[in-house]
């Protein structure tokens, strides 16, 4: 506690009041990169994992697929390092502006996410991955 | 059909094809403005709301509270005249680059929704309105 500020975990128990949780406990939470600017990727929470977040400084998610927190970049180690978190208007959106490490956001490989653009004969891939899935998570035959 | 790109409607067709809509038929939509990067706003989208953003290029959200499709703007004239749409890795969400009609995307006023940081107290607004909510919509006794 510095300053006359909250400790951490009652400032994240005052940040979690004010979120609104969808019916299955979940907000939507959009990556985006503090330098550049781009939308690295959009995850989901619930109130772990944002209580994660604002704990470590480090963007935690809550993976639908696989039922469970992760921290981004568990496996990877591009972990994100939060430099804001800000709320939207109604409450029900997170936007997390964080350094990206190893500058490569998307499980491809990419750097983002986004990274097919709608053009005139459909979803076109813009973005070549900066390393392969077997680079970044070592799997071998 | 101009220099053999899909007619708009085929093409609507092709790019609703890999949208993965959840199971209440929407998917997340994130504006953002194209020319300064600010994440503007996140909404939603069934296929209806985006087939209308493809055909006309002016971003239409489907309203969960309302259940039903508006096109951003068709009260305030804050219209996102759409320069880009993006599909993530997943096809689970959306990225509009638009140009922001009004310079307000927020139906508070703002220039953007996410006007709320976290600091060591808790969420502290940061961005004041444009206008008044009265001034937007013409709302008076």
């Amino acid at each position: 506690m510095i300053d006359g500020t909250l400790a951490p975990g009652a400032l994240a128990e005052q940040l979690l009041a004010e979120v609104r949780f969808d019916a299955s406990g979940l907000v939507p939470a959009i990556a985006q990169d503090a330098v550049t600017g781009e939308v690295l990727m959009l995850a989901w929470m619930n109130r772990d994992a944002l209580r994660q977040t604002v704990l470590t400084g480090k963007a935690c998610y809550w993976s639908r697929s696989r039922g469970r927190a992760w921290q981004k970049g568990e496996l990877s180690g591009h972990l994100q390092i939060v430099r804001s978190i800000l709320l939207d208007c109604d409450g029900d959106t997170v936007l997390l502006k964080v350094d990206q490490l190893g500058g490569i956001a998307c499980h491809t490989g990419r750097r983002h996410c986004f990274f097919r653009r709608a053009d005139g004969y459909g979803w076109h891939v813009e973005l070549d991955p900066v390393k392969t899935e077997a680079e970044i998570y070592g799997r071998h035959e």
